[in-house]
């Protein structure tokens, strides 16, 4: 991997590598992306955001001219969507000028996606169609259980809703949540911990399938809100999650989350020691 | 915190955000370090390491032309020295242009040090005095325990040398291990694990107190090969540590830190969202 100029940002501390990359020239190992993903050894993030037209993406089928969300995880395997990593993503469009500022489309592994510029700063971007299940299935934390709600935001959830006696913040997130039947979620789940705070307002923690705890998860938001408040509720749901406030509202069965999206940094990523930094200077001059 | 230019570095994935200040102009708070080592809302790192001429620093009493590292906790608050930020610090006044290329003379909160490149591409350090205590401490990990070696670098250690029967790999440091007498260390210690791996090679694990497991501590690598090869012997002691293999000789009693120093990115920070991201590329064109 040579030189390259990076952002970094973040959506509710979801936080990403956004690389400018519109004629797909960058060519991105999985272990460039696990390097520059590195929060010690690189710039680090939970994964990177690559910006790039979306007629260089073999799969895509849509418009060609769309700005393409080239998603991968910070172990460098692809990944479909990201809520927070798309409010970030379109925030970063605008910055480097690739689209005027305004409403927008954008691809996506997941299909085509939707973000919304709000006046007070918040980015509000769409989430596609949410399901939520009829079945229940036994989720168990420490001494503690819940019939957890299935829900399906394009990858799986299961949403516990606590009694009015357990208590959020203490629960022991460090290792995955047991679900029974255990052969409910053949992937894996991601599972939610909803604390109901008052009508349309939640509070939320959230263990990640492959991640572990986070501090917020877009699609996790989206199926809390479902799961509590019901894909056919009117107005929004305020949920509350570690690493910020996210508002999710329903339309015809689709989602859209949003929420703040932060640009930090930019920078020149340097494949060296002091040499390389003195000659990205003279490359950036 | 306005903008600023950093850059982003690490020795042997002890990480930093360095900042160049010869006049010293960068007012930083505490909450400014900190949000500027927030791995999700900020750069991310270690600590803050920034260049600033030595008069400018009052309790300076040395050279007033020298540079200055004034080394910040990730927390806000102030340290005394870092090997492993040192190394890295020297390298970014070079690829800053701020010192020849060579060997030069730091100040730091512990006093004068110096710095050597070496042909291969490290950087050593100089680390001052070393003092092997006598007196023995229990150290207990769990069932295990050890007769702890008191190792004073500036700061305080304790270095324990495993058996042939334990194994480093697997000792659990994510709790600070117990010590007996519990007054020994008023302060609080940082202690080392070592398993000999043959003359003049050791491997080690740390636990730095405030921290909890780190993948290398500059001076806890000191006090290890201090406690077993002794601060008489001749020759260089090689270290593994999690991050990375360090070197450590000793000379009149003296100390110093052979080992990696990379600087990974140079970017600027940016206090705010997409508008603040194209006022930074104005600025910098």
């Amino acid at each position: 991997m040579s030189e390259l100029t990076f952002t970094k940002g973040h959506g509710t501390l979801n936080d990403f590598v956004l690389l400018n990359d519109p004629d797909d020239e960058l060519l991105l190992s999985a272990a460039d992306v696990s390097l520059l993903c590195d929060r010690r050894a690189g710039i680090g993030g939970d994964g990177v955001l690559r910006a790039v037209r979306a007629r260089h993406i073999e799969e895509w089928s849509g418009d060609p001219d769309l700005w393409f969300m080239d998603y991968r995880n910070a172990d460098g395997t692809l990944a479909e969507m990201c809520g927070n990593g798309l409010r970030v993503f379109v925030r970063f469009l605008v910055a480097e000028g690739l689209v005027e500022p305004g409403d927008l489309s954008v691809g996506t592994r997941a299909g085509l996606r939707h973000a919304w510029f709000l006046p007070d700063g918040r980015v509000r971007v769409s989430m596609g169609q949410v399901r939520v299940s009829d079945a229940r299935v036994q989720v168990k934390v420490g001494s503690q259980q819940w019939a957890g709600i299935p829900v399906d935001v394009g990858n799986p959830h299961v949403v516990s809703v606590l009694r009015s006696e357990d208590q959020l913040a203490t629960l022991d997130l460090s290792r995955a949540p047991e679900c029974e039947p255990g052969d409910h979620f053949p992937r894996g789940v991601n599972a939610e911990f909803v604390e109901l705070r008052g009508p349309g307002r939640l509070a939320m923690r959230v263990h990640e399938r492959g991640s572990g705890e986070t501090w917020s998860c877009g699609t996790g938001v989206v199926a809390a809100a479902a799961a509590v408040g019901g894909v056919g509720a009117g107005g929004g749901v305020q949920v509350e999650v570690p690493g910020g406030a996210l508002e999710v509202r329903f339309t015809d069965g689709e989602a859209t989350l949003t929420g703040p999206a932060v640009l930090v940094a930019k920078g020149r990523w340097l494949p060296g020691f002091g040499d390389a930094a003195q000659a990205c200077e003279r490359g950036s001059s």
